[in-house]
């Protein structure tokens, strides 16, 4: 059995921590009987900075055959924040339509958490984050402004009837984002997060700030308890957002599957991260069902380590972890992540973790004890 | 010497936990040799109920006689999310300019975090929350049906030609909601932090998402870079807003003065209330230095524990120390604060800290205290 998976390496340290990854998952496919290959893509910050390509219509073209991209981190220096996110990173979750965003948050034996009192079954949840709406659609002054005038026009004018306020018009001096959330867009995320939450402990948190942003999170709440009324044995529960930073860092031992819209989703998933050990410990897998799915660590491409072998790999190999699980290969996930627990437990990992070990001895490791776990 | 200042007991359990306040108040009063004259307002759910009446202009022609307001909480179970909320609460402060919005994130002696190895000096610093604009507005779909049907036209065209999508016309299916960030109005509070920081440790952290909101926190960015300027023995530094809910957790340390527009605002301060020990100990300002202010524990009303006597007042009395600094009454507000920690230390606490005393008999304890402490 083969399956074809991309490659993006991407900036600072994506292409070291990659490399690790592909090592275990081809390892992985030896033993359960499957080969990967994989094709490489160049897209980043050097080939921006050479050519001013960010996300290309052959790079889109070629990207679609695939089902699944093994992903590593963008981000660099050298350019203004945002160019690279936005047009490669977001680019990929929104042209390929991914509109769920999957982050595990789950605190693994042998691992440190910052918080006091805390254990791995007191850490065990999963976030659905939807992936394509809410303001991430970067619709705002500057996208209009390029477009037209009249959305400025329209938003200065309810501004200043909001408050009574006459707002003068150098383009510097109000800027506006616009973000919106569709039925069919807020459905689909939520119906996901329900089927898991069937799967599981069966309960569905949704997070959002309805009681202020009452015109997107309004209807995100309509449409989340129609989706419920399908599923009469799911418990729900509304959160807002400001209280659920509370509770991840309190009670963490309260949720189960948590459903959120794209920006909260963006913050709170991060501060799952730290609660189950940081940025080196935390996947995120960006799916169509039906398309092009991607598979990444969360964390960015930290430039100064860039060449250096010392950046954790785990997330990114327990990214492809869930990428094996997304081609069918469960049996083959679920040891990969029994590799990374083992190696956590012996204790041979970075030195963000307490070790001395170097990404690539890393990757060999867990590579061979993929075998056996 | 008399201060006038209203007071808005509010719902749920507002009206004991302001009058646990005020009892301290007017014993630091008795103390440094001022007396406080009070105005109540009955303004809230009850009266919501009622009579239909959120905030009257004739609440606002009389608030506006003060230059501080002492706030309880809002909400009540009875009335939809939102609506007292927006009605009242945010009302306020927006009618009144509150354009700051100051936090104070401090681990009291005595107290316990959730944080595993973090102590007292580690946990100390102010969020200065821009307060009156950002996606607090309330602009969107909603807001602007009501108005007229052209903004909703031009958000759906901007939707589709961004998304090559066709977005169906019926209301409910999409729904949208605008931020708004002004130069003036980013930089009064931008200002503002750079004012405390120079009076503390000289550093000042501006939280935002300019690499995937870039309309709105592209031009905050441009603010914070032209006001530092200013300031030049000021270090300063950007953090997105998911990286900031890590580095609380983990380097809450690394903090002096964190500035942020409003949503982010609201989202970090609960989690940053969280790491001080909980809602319990967490006050707020919402400050018009040229105008009238209102100083609130930044909880909820808590309506099931409604005359109770069991909630703890400690964040409400904190707000108060806050609302003397604000009249000017220096020494006052900060023997209210040592009143605060003497009793935590005695251990003469709620049975949220592990203790069995009552809201009422705090506030007792706390005038005594403060009278010597
Ligand atoms: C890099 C950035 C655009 C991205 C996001 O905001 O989604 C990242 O923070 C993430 O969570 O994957
Ligand atoms: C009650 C709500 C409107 C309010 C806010 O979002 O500002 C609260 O969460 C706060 O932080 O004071």
């Amino acid at each position: 059995m083969q399956h074809r998976v991309a490659a993006i390496g991407g900036d600072g340290i994506g292409p070291e921590i990659v490399a690790a990854g592909k090592e275990v998952l081809d390892s992985a496919g030896e033993r359960y009987g499957f080969d990967i290959a994989w094709t490489d893509f160049d897209i980043g910050a050097d080939r921006y900075l050479a050519t001013g390509e960010l996300l290309t219509e052959e790079d889109i073209r070629e990207l679609s055959k695939f089902s699944s991209i093994y992903f590593g981190s963008i981000g660099d220096d050298r350019v203004k924040p945002g160019i690279l996110e936005k047009g490669i990173l977001l680019a990929i979750r929104f042209h390929f339509d991914q509109f769920i965003n999957l982050r595990p948050i789950k605190l693994l034996d042998g691992v440190e958490t910052p918080l006091a009192n805390k254990r791995p079954k007191d850490i065990d949840f999963v976030v659905v984050r939807e992936n394509t709406e809410d303001f991430y659609v970067g619709i705002g002054s500057r996208f209009a402004g390029r477009r037209e005038q009249k959305t400025l026009e329209v938003v200065r004018d309810l501004y200043s009837v909001r408050f009574g306020l006459d707002v003068e018009t150098d383009a510097d001096e109000l800027a506006y984002q616009i973000g919106v959330v569709t039925r069919p867009g807020a459905e689909r995320a939520i119906r996901y997060a329900f089927d898991l939450a069937a799967a599981r402990e069966k309960k569905v948190t949704s997070v959002d700030k309805a009681n202020v942003l009452s015109d997107v999170y309004g209807l995100w709440r309509d449409v989340f308890t129609d989706v419920a009324t399908g599923y009469p044995d799911v418990r729900t529960e509304f959160n807002f957002v400001d209280a659920v930073t509370m509770w991840f860092v309190k009670n963490p031992e309260w949720f189960d599957v948590v459903v959120t819209p794209n920006m909260f989703g963006d913050i709170i998933t991060d501060l799952g991260a730290m609660i189950q050990g940081g940025l080196g410990l935390a996947p995120g897998g960006n799916i169509n069902p039906a398309g092009t799915s991607m598979f990444e660590p969360i964390h960015g491409s930290a430039p100064k380590y860039r060449g250096q072998d010392v950046t954790n790999p785990l997330a990114t190999v327990w990214a492809g972890s869930m990428l094996l699980d997304h081609l069918g290969e469960h049996e083959a996930a679920a040891a990969v992540l029994r590799a990374i627990e083992r190696s956590i437990l012996d204790g041979y990992v970075t030195r963000d973790m307490g070790g001395a070990k170097k990404t690539s001895e890393i990757g060999r490791h867990l590579a061979s004890l993929v075998k056996t776990v």
